[in-house]
């Protein structure tokens, strides 16, 4: 069983590496950035490449992620309740605030974007549907950290990184950050992830009053913010609207009493 | 060497398991389906959860895909070199035909959706990227068996169901579709994988003057098609010049000496 298992996470180091930085590695690049013997390596490789979960390129020789993880990332997405129960009323959310909207669950050290709509105008938009945000300067971040204990310990036992001047990277400072989210409940971010950008979030809770995920827009600081970079009534109303929406639709009712 | 290449094939058996039918599975109903003891069956589920590939239901305890395939789906696709040179154009060829584009590959059995540009209206429509098409039905299907050796054995080794009572499913009618589809250059399926829906489909070549793909717009019948069941030569001309204009990018040059 022990060694089932040591493969499995070999397995998935590959994979993790083919995801990160490079992503068209030679069968030397990954050996040595795993650490493993050349022939261990090709081993997994090859098992992975039969699997469809890695591909290689025929003119390079080259390794990268296969098609099947983009069919099983789809799977994944078709069972995803809090995504099904989000579809209608993140349409609306676009649709009323006239930005991009995003549905984010914690993975890992970060947010994982589960669902996201175009901002409703003709312009050309990268579709953002299995990204990862920081947990630590997005919205959709904070209100994970604010809210879920695994993502505030995430975020604390990670290095916080400064994307922008504005980015809160000391520890009580983003513990402050967090006290106010849940204070108002709702997060935001201007300009302290991407230049320009402004976002606000709110959570997601279940029928068991746990947070299950944020829901948020996010678009050009010109449209979003108001002087002073407070963030619009109108804009903050409407994906608090959203999240109830969805919360309420996964079973959070508003009147039964909060968990002891 | 054996011993870990058979855990990752039985862990690609859990995940492929997982991603058909039904989908929430418990530990009892993995390990009969798998014809696996259930201590072996346990171990995959439990390093596959540890690295995110797999999750459980806190209510029910049953199992589904993890985040982690989501991630590395979209991992895939950023290195994908057919889509980021097909973004433009199916834009383009979206606007052009006002019906919503695919662009496909091969992947095992079907036709993988790698790109979706939605139909240019305010309709509410539903992403596909990650969905797999079946290869003897759909203009996608059809155009990757006309045009490449693997996806013709795959069709041919696979039964070929019948989705509509227009289906193709006998081999020597395929075999004539596909003679016909490479006679003009391009695919039809006019109600022969969806009633009320038509589509057109052409294939994508890259640099070396292989079939690396296929591009196409799907739409009602109605709009689609003229008298007859006859495509719009229009649709046709529309969907013919995005393939031309992707293959060129990947370095088809119309003006190359066809291979020998």
């Amino acid at each position: 069983m022990a060694r089932s298992i040591q493969s499995l996470e070999r397995a998935a180091a590959v994979l993790r590496l083919l995801a990160g930085g490079e992503r068209r590695l030679g069968l030397s690049d990954m050996a040595s950035a795993l650490g493993l013997a050349k022939g261990t390596t090709h081993g997994l490789i090859r098992t992975l490449q039969q699997e469809g979960f890695v591909e290689q390129d025929g003119n390079t020789g080259k390794y990268t992620l296969g098609a099947e993880l983009l069919r099983l990332g789809n799977s994944y997405l078709d069972v995803h309740e809090l995504r099904a129960r989000a579809l209608v009323w993140t349409d609306d959310l676009a649709r009323s605030s006239g930005e991009s909207v995003y549905l984010g669950v914690l993975h890992q050290q970060g947010v994982l974007i589960v669902h996201h709509v175009f901002r409703p105008d003709d312009s050309r938009q990268v579709l953002e549907v299995g990204a990862m945000q920081p947990l630590h300067s997005t919205a959709l971040g904070k209100v994970l950290c604010a809210y879920d204990p695994v993502a505030h310990s995430e975020a604390f036992d990670e290095a916080r990184g400064a994307f922008t001047d504005r980015t809160v990277t000391g520890a009580e400072q983003f513990e402050s950050v967090l006290e106010a989210t849940r204070a108002r409940g709702w997060a935001s971010d201007v300009e302290e992830t991407w230049e320009g950008l402004a976002s606000v979030a709110a959570p997601v809770h279940d029928r068991r009053r746990m947070p299950v995920g944020a829901v948020g827009i996010t678009g050009a600081v010109e449209r979003v913010c108001e002087e002073a970079d407070t963030l619009r009534p109108r804009v903050v109303a409407a994906v608090r609207d959203c999240a109830r929406a969805v919360s309420r639709d996964l079973g959070s009712g508003l009147s039964a009493p909060a968990r002891a």
